[in-house]
Formats: structure tokens, C-alpha cells, sequence
């Protein structure tokens, strides 16, 4: 790492996508400025736990966890809302999945441009996949477009950030496979939706892992639920 | 107003320019979702009280206090960071002014989208001028047309939330004078940059308030510092 390389804000869920996001955004050239952002979801403390061992590892320049609790006032999301019934086993429906945060990603991408105009930032990675994910309406490349050209006309003029996506079209055996090529330390992700201590392996985001590391052929590092 | 009326997020800071918005959405048909949102600037307790005392008078039918203190924890901007300081007297300066908070609007307008695609709100009202600001670029008219695309990617195939910028090229003494004729309560609203008793009257925003009204010919209803 030199202090010389260029500078890019990844947003870090602490999940894998992320995290294999963090490791391209090395590869290619980038020091990290790790952002965490926690908007009241059930399991935001080991959320945290999870970025902060990932930053380490990836030896982040600088770091910030920021609290939108707002979007759990919104509410609309069963992730946020105690209210509506965090969605099991869903399986393959393709309707919008109640675990959607209404224009979430519209939110942190707004917090990390904020961050890198004034750090001097000029990249903002997110772990962002319009596959997998197809129901999740900002998770899209047109939606990525859209919100960069809202950077371009939104900043100052000398200010250059172009949002990266590098993982858009993986699915998540993609994201198993190219993680382990590169050493991402999976072990130290978290991804479920409903557990602090032991992941669940039932909601949507545990089932997804795991058929991923199936997929891939591989076996989960961390534990599961019996 | 009818219970019956669609229904718009309204931008609230608590000043002139978006009380006059709220006034143009009420003219427009709709029932208000008053939304204020603090940044950690030095003023926010009173311009929280203008805020409530606009939705009050405007028979808001919801309202939302959002805080997004990590703008400030970001700094880059005199109203939000201490060190720097606060950008006095500075004239008819063309160079973005300090008071800059990098990409603030897009921050402002991810949570209002938020909130509107969860109530259903059809449109979000935003106060922004960008002749009088023309040194911020998110007060731009290109900038507002590309994050409108953005909610049109980003949020749900049945949601339609158009941006409403109905004072994008008004003057400061426009809307003293549209403000009056639509008789706006300019008694309840707040402005000053610094002070939260009385108006200082120096900073850049009680300038442009009282430049505003001199040049429209009427007398600013509060008070100044002596």
C-alpha cells in the first residue's frame, strides 16, 4: 500500500459482496476509505463487527460508520420494521422482496459522495449485483447511471467521482469463486438477516450464500444454525 | 383541503424559499408530508421551531424530523464544521462559498424519496434557487433532472415521484413578493446562518434575506440584532 495511490470510498456492509468488492478496489490500484452505514436493520451491531474486521484486513486509510436510523422511522422494509414478517424461504418469486429499503442505495451513494468530495476521493465502490438481486429496483446498472450523472451535475466542477460497480453481474457463486481466487476472508463476513450469534441459514440473505457456496462447489467458513 | 388530495414530501428548512414552496404545493392541490432535516448546523433547535410552526400553519397531514448528523461528522462546509470559519460579508464572491455542504441536496432528496415511495407521494417539492446559490452545484437545474431519472430507476416500477422545483429561478425579492401576495407567514420563518434569538444581519444568508426584501420594496417582519 502507498500512500501515493488514489483514494476510493467502498461502502462495506461487512457481507461478501462487499467485501470481495474492497479487494478489487485494491487490485486496482485504489487505497480504501471504508464506509459503513447502519440504518436499523435487526442485525446492524454484528453488521458492524463484520466491517471493522474487514477494514482492518483490507487496511483501510480511514474509516466512518455512519447511523441512518431514518430509514427505519421510514420504515416499509421488513428488515427495519418489527412490524412486517421478515420473509423466509421465499424461493424463487420475482416480485419485489418485502426485505426492499425503499431507495436505499440512492441513500448511501448520497453519503459517500458527500464523503469523497471532501477527502478527495475518486471512486466509489459498491457491492451492488442486478442479478441476483433483480427485485431490488436500485440495484440496477440504469439506476448506477442515473445516479452518476446526478454526481457529475451535483458536485463542484473540479470534483471527479465515478461510481464502480465491479460486481454487477456476478452472481453469488461468482462472488465465492473470484472471493477465494483473491483470499477475501470470508470468515469474517456476516450476511444473515435474522442472527447475531449464528446465522440463521433460512432468511433470504442466508439461503443465498449458501446456494452460492454450493454453486461454487465450496464450503461456508462460518457456522451455521442447527 | 381534502382528504382526497394526492400528496407531496415538501422540503422544509424552516426559511423563506421553501415556505413559499409549500404555499405553491398547497396552490398546486397537494396535502403536505413536511419533512425537515437537520445537518448538525449551528442553528438547527431554531430552525426546527420554524419548521414546526410552517407545518402547523400549512395543516401539514404528516411530518418527519430526519437527523443526518454524519454530514457533519464529514465536515467540509463553515455551517457544519467549527474550524471553519463562518463565511461573513463575502459579496458578490463567484467562488463556491464555504458554507458549501458537498452534495447536501442529494442527501436531502435520497430521504425524501424514501418517505414518498413509502406513503405514496407523488411528487417532492424542493426549495432550491439557482441563480441566488448559483455557486452550489446541487441547486442546478441539470442536477435536479438527473436525479430525477435516478428515482425513475431506482424505486419501484409503480411508483412515479416527480421533483417539483417551482422556485429553481426566482430571486431572493421573488419570493418576498410571491411569498407575500400568496400570503406566506414570514414571521415564522428563520434564516440566520449563526445566531437563534435574533437575526444577526451579517451573514450570508440574513444578507440575501434582507437584500431580498429591500429590493421588493417591503419590510422583513422580524427582528435584527443591533
Amino acid at each position: 500500500m502507498s500512500l501515493h495511490n488514489k483514494l476510493a470510498v467502498v461502502l462495506m456492509s461487512g457481507g461478501m459482496d462487499s467485501a470481495v468488492c474492497a479487494a478489487i478496489a485494491r487490485k486496482e490500484g485504489f487505497n480504501l476509505a471504508a464506509l459503513h452505514v447502519s440504518y436499523g436493520q435487526l442485525t446492524q451491531a454484528r453488521e458492524q463487527k463484520a466491517f471493522h474486521d474487514l477494514a482492518d484486513y483490507f487496511k483501510a486509510l480511514t474509516r466512518m460508520v455512519v447511523d441512518i436510523d431514518y430509514l427505519a422511522k421510514i420504515g416499509g422494509s421488513s428488515l427495519t420494521d418489527s412490524r412486517i414478517e421478515l420473509h423466509l424461504n421465499s424461493g424463487q418469486s420475482h416480485s419485489i422482496p418485502n426485505t426492499y429499503i425503499p431507495f436505499r442505495n440512492a441513500n448511501l451513494l448520497a453519503i459517500a459522495t458527500s464523503w469523497a468530495e471532501v477527502i478527495g476521493a475518486e471512486a466509489i465502490y459498491i457491492g451492488a449485483m442486478q442479478q441476483d438481486y433483480s427485485g431490488y429496483p436500485d440495484c440496477r446498472e440504469e439506476f448506477f447511471e442515473a445516479f452518476g450523472k446526478a454526481i457529475q451535475t451535483g458536485t463542484k466542477p473540479e470534483t471527479k467521482i465515478e461510481i464502480k460497480t465491479p460486481i454487477i453481474n456476478y452472481r453469488k457463486q461468482d462472488i465465492v469463486r473470484i472471493g477465494l481466487e483473491m483470499k477475501v476472508p470470508f470468515e469474517l463476513t456476516w450476511s444473515c438477516y435474522q442472527n447475531s450469534d449464528e446465522a440463521c441459514g433460512e432468511c433470504d440473505s442466508c439461503r443465498l450464500r449458501l446456494k452460492g457456496f454450493r454453486e461454487a462447489g465450496r464450503i461456508d467458513p462460518i457456522t451455521y444454525k442447527k
